[in-house]
This record gives C-alpha cells, structure tokens and sequence, in this order.
C-alpha cells in the first residue's frame, strides 16, 4: 500500500512538472550574458527576436545627412517583449537589438524602391544595473575593426547613455521610432 | 501487484508526455486558418513572427515612382522559419505576413532619415494546396476600404501569382528582397 501511495504521488508530481514545463520555456526570462572579461555576449538567437521598428538613413547627426544610408532595424528579446506588453515597462535584462545593413535596388521584378541588404553592423542595448549602474548600456559588435565580433565591452563615451536619456519617449527606449513597439504597449500606458 | 505496475506504467508515460510537450511547443507546426466562408484569418501573433526583409518605397511597377513610398517588412511564421532554416524549403502551411507602413520623418533627435510609422496595410502569402491549387496564394487585409479586416479572400486575378511564379528566387518567395532570410538558408542551399 505504501508503495502504491508512493508511485500515486510521483505520477502527480510528474504531471506537475509536465504541465509547468509544457507552458513556461517560451516565458523564463531571457538576461543578457557576459563573459570573463565582462563583455556582452551576442545572444545567438537574435535574429530571431520581434521587430520594435525600421527606419532608412536615420542619423542623430548636426550637419550632412550621411553619405551612405542605411537600413536599420530594431527587435526585441521576445520574454522582455511579453513583460513589456503586459506591463508598459522595460525590465531588467530587457534586451534590444539593432541590424544595420546596406541599401541595395534594382533587384527583378523590383523598379523603384531600396531593400535592406548586407549586414554592415550589430548593436545592443541593454538594462541591466548589475553590470552598468546607470542601467542602460550600449554595445557596437559588427563596426569596424570588430565586424562580425561576438562579444562587445559597453560603450563608455556617455554620449549613447546622454542622448537616450535626454530624448528617449520612454525609458531611454526611442519608442518614437518604433511604430510597432509602441503599438503593443497595453492601452493605458500608449503614448 | 498489478496495480503497482499500471502505475508504474502510468509514471513512465507521463514522464515521456513531459519530455516531448516542453520540448515541441515552439515546434508543432503552425498553419493557415480560414472561416466558413474559405477566407483566411489574420493569425493573431503575426507581429511576433520572424523578419525576413526590409524595404523602402518598393514597387514592381512601370512607370514613376510611387508618389508615398512606404515602408514595408516581411515576416515569417516561426514554426516555418524553422523547417526552412533546417531543409531549404518552404513547407505546405508556410505563411509570411507584409506589413505596410507609413512614412515619418524629424522626431528629436533625428535629423536625418526616415523611419516606419503607422500601419497602413497588412498583406499575407500562404503556401496551402488544400486551398488553392497552385500552392501559394495572396491576400490583402488592410487596404481600402477593408482596413483592419480580420479575414481575406485570396487575390484571383492572377497577377500576384504570376509575378511571383516568374521573379522569385526560390518557391514563389523573393528571397532577393530578404536579406535576413536568405542568410538564414542552410549552407548548401543559400544564394
């Protein structure tokens, strides 16, 4: 009797687990990781993740518009995209990629218009006040010398960090260029 | 005795009910949805399906320009990114979803660029012989005077087919106009 009671409770145990582990891996949140020397590690998945918003040749630049445009595009780590649209805040560990690739046209059947092409560079942005006090951080993994660099040290000028905190919408988050970021925002929190 | 080997039994097929439930949610294939009246339903969760490509502005036809380019983002449903990033091919039920946006311009702190604002239309291309003959069909959900529809009749003038059939890089897709995608190809089968 003792032994049925026993193997009654690991058949209920078992479904627990079962249950839980069926309807939580998409939802642990995913944090950033960093090696020895304390550098971001590219996540591998990045492309992967859901697009917050594209722009063309968008620069923060007084001057000249930039010689060579590019296509820029913004995904978000899915598990902070979840929290954000459940609670219109960033959490710590919120992950946002962005994708710079060169302009390209002419394409059949393609006659007027530019598509994003090549790779030219990966950047991130990330809240995590473990590694940076301030919170946000800044890391440029595919510019030159470094392209294609799986790792990246922040970016320590402050003028990342400045520029975001001074004309962010929300949160150091440039929710001003990302249409669809903003869209999912939960309806009291939209802006 | 016999009891304690039913649950015996009754432990084991739990425990493998566990195992491949937490490993094949993401992985059970997705597949197009229609009414009763054969229309296609906008999937719910198609802004967190995968980026395939980006572009500004393009168009297929003769002539000028278009006078309000837009942005425009292809994406594709995870389940099906995945089959292709592991075979080349895009499988029966294969559904890839346009967004079509808006263009914005002069945000602070942007002073040059353009990037993607409101929604201006939603556009799908499902690969379903169940439901059309040819295999891939073509569907509009929000441009006048349906916008924001939930459902879509594919396109029947053959026109989309056709362009597609004759220009795309690989199965009816423009893998030339996705760079991220084509990136995505198994080695032996990228171009």
């Amino acid at each position: 009797m003792r032994t049925i009671t026993a193997l009654a409770a690991l058949v209920l145990v078992t479904a627990i687990v079962a249950t839980s582990r069926a309807q939580s891996p998409a939802s642990s949140p995913a944090t950033p990781r960093y090696d020895k020397d304390r550098a971001l590690i590219l996540p591998a998945d990045y492309r992967r993740w859901i697009l917050a918003g594209t722009s063309l040749g968008l620069s923060y630049a007084e001057g000249a518009a930039p010689e060579h445009p590019m296509f820029h595009e913004t995904l978000i780590e899915p598990t902070a995209y979840q929290h954000f649209v459940e609670t219109g805040e960033f959490r710590e560990g919120t992950m946002l990629v962005l994708i710079v690739h060169g302009v390209e046209e002419g394409s059949v059947p393609s006659r007027h218009g530019q598509y994003a092409a090549a790779v030219h560079g990966v950047e991130m942005a990330v809240k995590d006040r473990a590694r940076i006090p301030a919170g946000w951080a800044y890391y440029a993994f595919g510019d030159a010398p470094r392209a294609g660099a799986a790792t990246a040290q922040p970016n320590t000028s402050g003028s990342c960090y400045a520029c975001h905190s001074k004309n962010a919408a929300r949160d150091n988050v440039f929710m001003q260029f990302y249409s669809l970021l903003s869209a999912a925002a939960p309806p009291a929190r939209a802006r």
